[in-house]
């Protein structure tokens, strides 16, 4: 399983033969599938599937595969990803002040879970520098206020670029972005600190506190132009009593938030996550 | 154990020598507590706690046992509810059509889950006569239409009243209560079959669908006069993927309903919910 | 969706193109695929794959489908499994004394959640027969006792013949059965109060309790030869405390066998679940 | 609550009169209960129960509150322990070479989630070396082989001295300690990789993988002389599917160990666990 792998994500409107006509164009190629998995929403009418295979012995050259593949795609109304698993993404985490989620992702990120480097820390506070150093990587603050926001997102895109970034995770980053800034880089990865949509907005564990909640949770999802509201990626709980005051939530929710995050962006890293509609597949 | 017992639900502002003193009652009155707990809310200066004792033994017949602790319990400014283990409670039943939660409280009455009575189930439609018929429990249908709600809860107060009952359980019963009911009759527990405060209102796992989660939940709660907004006593979840649709949602939840439904009727027939604002403490 | 289906069930040694080959079978022959999952279990070496397709429109006449796809499969080296949906299965359960397996079996099988009947049940004992009257379905009481097991296991046999049983579910049915009778038929599921592989044998929640445990589980799980020990379906767990007594163990276990019983069941029932060794794969 | 407290936690046979006497000592002295709970088992005719209460307004001086309680507690044949809040205890953290566990101990330290310091690691290999160096702690590399056990376990215990350690924490330490070493430092915490009972012994997850189980757990107890049979503090499970193999459990397992690990030292820190018996009372 060491050798490289393509990886293709397709939905397209459902109808016979999709199996059999993807997995062919694999095998007919000569082509080893090692995951293929598919699931029809009915009522959406969609065929969405998730094919991976080895590159090893595969008789099209990679710069091909996706042009080839098209001829087949393209009749049947679909769209589609192609990822190789050598090209390895590079994430820049946002943080403001909390460091949970920053020194679980590095962590994971040092015990190859997650197949990508992390070359970019950007926070508005410079509180997390400190960590940022300890194990390398890049650490730029730009503080944000009420009347800078515009320029600063033009300062993080610009980072985004110049570290060249497939993908920004906002690990605890307590700022909302801008309409603008999401639609001209639209892949981001946010932990919300609620069982979405129960307690959108700030301060969900004080919400859920005065809600008198058995349980709270927390998801990882990706971020689109309505806050708190793209599509939803993991989702995980913990219950909590009476005995649990606020700082007990917050306490308690940090252990979720950290591995629900982590859990969305290895899902994400791994080529398993489709999005349709506001909703996704998440292949196992 | 099976001496009967009584039980003290007290909740006051908290001071000094609470414990003790409340221990001292029992004790100087030669009670043998068998289960003691407490809880303090500090950010509600409240101190809330359940004792119950054996009543073998104990010096103070039953009707004298609440004026005697109201003489310590009224300068502490304490709110309190006495209850007797052999009081059996009487519960009404309500359903509408879908009949999961009815024969999962049968059941648990019939396995002696329940220290409590069900001579009554009230219902909004015909569906569900037959069980109580195989159960030999008592079916009250009335029907509910725009125009006769209010006719319709005089009718089942009156019901209510001749069976003496004590709580009102909602077991999927689909209708409203008005305000005015609820304020009449307020011991009533219901089944929402979403993660409160998340999908409030009709149709909760069609609105989880749409809203694309990966978990599901139930909430068994008080019933006041604000809707889907009364005090928390149990929540729980299940995961639920892509591959699951409405009707895995609905079939997955039921499972969730059921149990939680009977943890909340449970511990409210043990004496173990204390109601504090829109909070419960349910001791373990 | 309503409209007939086939599923495969294929086992095979993994190589190059089996995705496409199968997937060609059925769309050569006009089906269309409505649940296609594969999985390689590359310790093994092994392919495992599950297709379901709608019969209408497809081109081969039910009894042809199983030799035309033996001619691909058997030079594939690949044992299969072919399921017609609306061939209905018959289920035995077995029960000794306790009820709530029992009740909530036929709660979904009146639910409709089992794509089975339900015809007859057996027990060691003559308490549940009233259960079995209540929903019109076949009890009988055959008493074992040391001396007697043999014979009992020859009607029990006689039984399941007689009624054309397709699956025993042994729903705490709290005796062993011979080697002999499980190779002679070998469609049992049953349900062990505890979480395999801990606290096998007798009395597993008097054990949990002798050993402190923090969480209680139970296994749905294939019967075998060896007890207790077959292919692992389902498994889930509750979480208890110092709180809970024996008494409580079993009661919240309760819960859980219910629910884990009849998941394991649904999954053999919607032929998910692939046994390879004494491991399952259960496709969701 | 940020005023010094202290608790006792005490065990005694069970007798009327003991949450009096108790809350009466405190009440006397002037002592305000922030915390009590109280658990009666009854198997076992034991009385147990945890009283934490400030310090500020407290009548006696802290050297004579352990005699004073003795004079009541010593007729009741009760064993109990005195601690205060702010006599912050020391850990020394033992590890191989696996730093998930270790990580998350130090986060948490830092993190102020628990009330200890930690000046000390102690490892049989140099590999983790680094991290204590990044955190500014003490790394004590003792190699262990088959011939120099009784000496190594000589530095740990000369070590454990030197540092005043007061509770050891195994932290993924893959080494057996002697029995002559768990009786000379016997407050040891360990992390066993499984759902104990369920696979003791060594490489617990490929014994998870051979049985084909669903949920893997972990299990944080104490340690005794009796390798992976002390008294369990905390368990929790998590699912896993034919989809995971062994790399997969043991990732999935990390993020259990250290979640149960770490709720297993802030409960011990926080004295709500009282051992009697091989079992634990954990007080919320």
């Amino acid at each position: 399983m060491n050798s490289p792998t393509a990886t293709l994500l397709i939905s397209c409107p459902d109808q016979k033969g999709l199996v059999a006509k993807f997995a062919n164009f694999i095998y007919s190629n000569g082509g080893n599938i090692i995951h293929a998995d598919q699931h029809t929403d009915f009522a959406a009418g969609l065929f969405l599937t998730r094919i991976e295979w080895q590159l090893e012995g595969f008789n099209l050259p990679r710069e091909i595969i996706g042009p080839a593949f098209n001829a087949i795609a393209a009749p049947l109304q679909s769209s589609w990803q192609l990822h190789f698993s050598d090209t390895v993404p590079k994430i820049a985490i946002w943080v403001s002040r909390q460091d949970h989620c920053l020194y679980d992702l590095i962590w994971r990120y040092k015990a190859k879970e997650f197949p990508a480097e992390i070359p970019l820390i950007i926070s508005n506070h410079p509180d997390l520098q400190e960590i940022a150093e300890q194990f390398d990587i890049d650490y730029h603050h730009i503080p944000i206020n009420k009347d800078n926001k515009a320029e600063a997102e033009a300062k993080q895109l610009e980072l985004l670029q110049k570290y060249q970034i497939d993908l920004v995770v906002l690990a605890k980053y307590m700022q909302i972005l801008s309409q603008d800034f999401v639609s001209k880089f639209p892949k981001i990865i946010n932990i919300h600190h609620s069982f979405l949509p129960a307690f959108v907005g700030a301060n969900p564990y004080h919400q859920a506190y005065q809600r008198g909640v058995k349980i709270i949770g927390a998801t990882g999802h990706y971020v689109t132009t309505d806050l708190d509201a793209g599509p939803i990626i993991e989702q995980d709980v913990v219950k909590v009593s009476h005995r649990d005051d606020i700082n007990d939530l917050i306490r308690k929710g940090k252990d979720l938030e950290r591995v629900v995050l982590a859990r969305a962006v290895r899902a994400h890293l791994q080529n398993r996550v489709l999005v349709y509609g506001n909703r996704t597949v998440v292949f196992e």
